[in-house]
């Protein structure tokens, strides 16, 4: 049997998705719940990799089991043995041949940042507090130079070994509430490091700090000319389309 | 000098406002905090106990101190010795006979409940999870009746050495949001547990398990006719009135 499941996870305490063998990850707390769960031993496949302490308010993958079980019971069974930090909200049987990560059509990240001078405590390791004042307007308006389908390589970690960095993003946008910024992106792909990258670009960009436009830095295809790397606790995957 | 700070806490980890030797408290941390910041012993008068596991958005306490330092030396100063889950909001030098508690006029609680089948990371230890589904119509109707000034011998935690249980609600309301339901309520003073139990009230209300009218509950002035109490972390103390 295969399940897609869908759940959320608060990255906080956890060294990303996939699993490590001295490190508490998402991927391995899920394998053994569901192995637990399951009583045997299955194959948990997610849709993509993410960074320490990133969270997610959508991710999918898939569970391979030899057991019929309800899709209701799986999601009621697993929550019951998933520490608090993670909890799954859906799960439906699926093709044999579904994979979350080659079946995946797109991806929409969200970046929060409390832009406020002082922190709070109930947005602690959830967003990035940046108490330099930024203007939602501009960012929403610089942002939309990353529309459309464009080489990303000055938006990529140096060193990555991608060939291939053409990626097609369908939509951005820029939202303010009560001191939040929120930053939205969706895609058929990313880069490593890309949205965070997308991110210091924008702030630095707010704060004039850079006067080269997006589409030239963009166009230029140096990651020097783009901004610092925004920190993992703001990121959160937000939907995975298939 | 004295000082009116108005601080946020996530009251998760901590045994409550008030010192105890032996257990985090809000209060030790933030005595502890000032002294190191002030270099010298001060005082550090609450508005009000909160129970453990209880938040606060908007709590005021004062600070007295030999010590002439500017409200904003104050605020930034302190934020960076504090831990995560305290940040102060504001300061402001006040005349030496503000008290936080003798002074405060009223206060505004609210009460988060997350009525979704599944449990949600981000509000882990944050809200109650209730996942029966409930009508906030119905509840702010119901809540409605508290309004007033009554005697809320009720609603008060049995074994109360209170003597006058007479208080004024000012305002109720309910909302919902993406399967939050917030109860608001504001008032010249609560009774202690009273909001925990209103909420519990409510929600046996809300499913028919109590079928007696929240009036007739106030007035028969037994804590037994009343809903079970609603646990502590789904509490703010959201505002203090001078």
């Amino acid at each position: 049997m295969n399940y897609k499941v869908t759940l959320l996870f608060d990255g906080s305490h956890f060294s990303g998705w996939q699993f490590q063998k001295n490190a508490p990850t998402v991927q391995g707390v899920l394998t053994e719940t569901a192995e637990r769960f399951f009583g045997e031993s299955v194959s948990v496949t997610g849709c993509s990799r993410t960074d320490s302490k990133v969270h997610a308010e959508n991710y999918v993958c898939n569970i391979k089991s030899q057991r019929a079980i309800s899709p209701e019971g799986i999601v009621r069974g697993m929550n019951t043995l998933l520490p608090p930090s993670i909890a799954i909200k859906d799960c439906e049987e699926v093709g044999e041949d579904f994979h979350a990560r080659y079946d995946c059509k797109g991806k929409e990240y969200r970046y929060k940042i409390l832009n406020t001078r002082e922190r709070n405590p109930f947005l602690h390791s959830r967003a990035l507090h940046f108490p330099t004042p930024l203007d939602p307007v501009k960012m929403r308006e610089d942002a939309k130079a990353f529309q459309g389908t464009h080489d990303f390589t000055a938006f990529m970690a140096s060193g990555s070994k991608i060939t291939d960095a053409v990626r097609t993003i369908y939509n951005t946008h820029v939202t303010e509430e009560s001191g939040v910024i929120t930053f939205s992106v969706s895609g058929n792909g990313f880069l490593y490091n890309m949205v965070r990258i997308m991110v210091g670009t924008l702030i630095d960009k707010n704060l004039g700090r850079n006067e080269m436009s997006i589409s030239d830095i963009i166009e230029k295809k140096d990651r020097r000319n783009a901004g610092f790397t925004a920190p993992p606790e703001g990121l959160y995957l937000h939907r995975v389309y298939y």
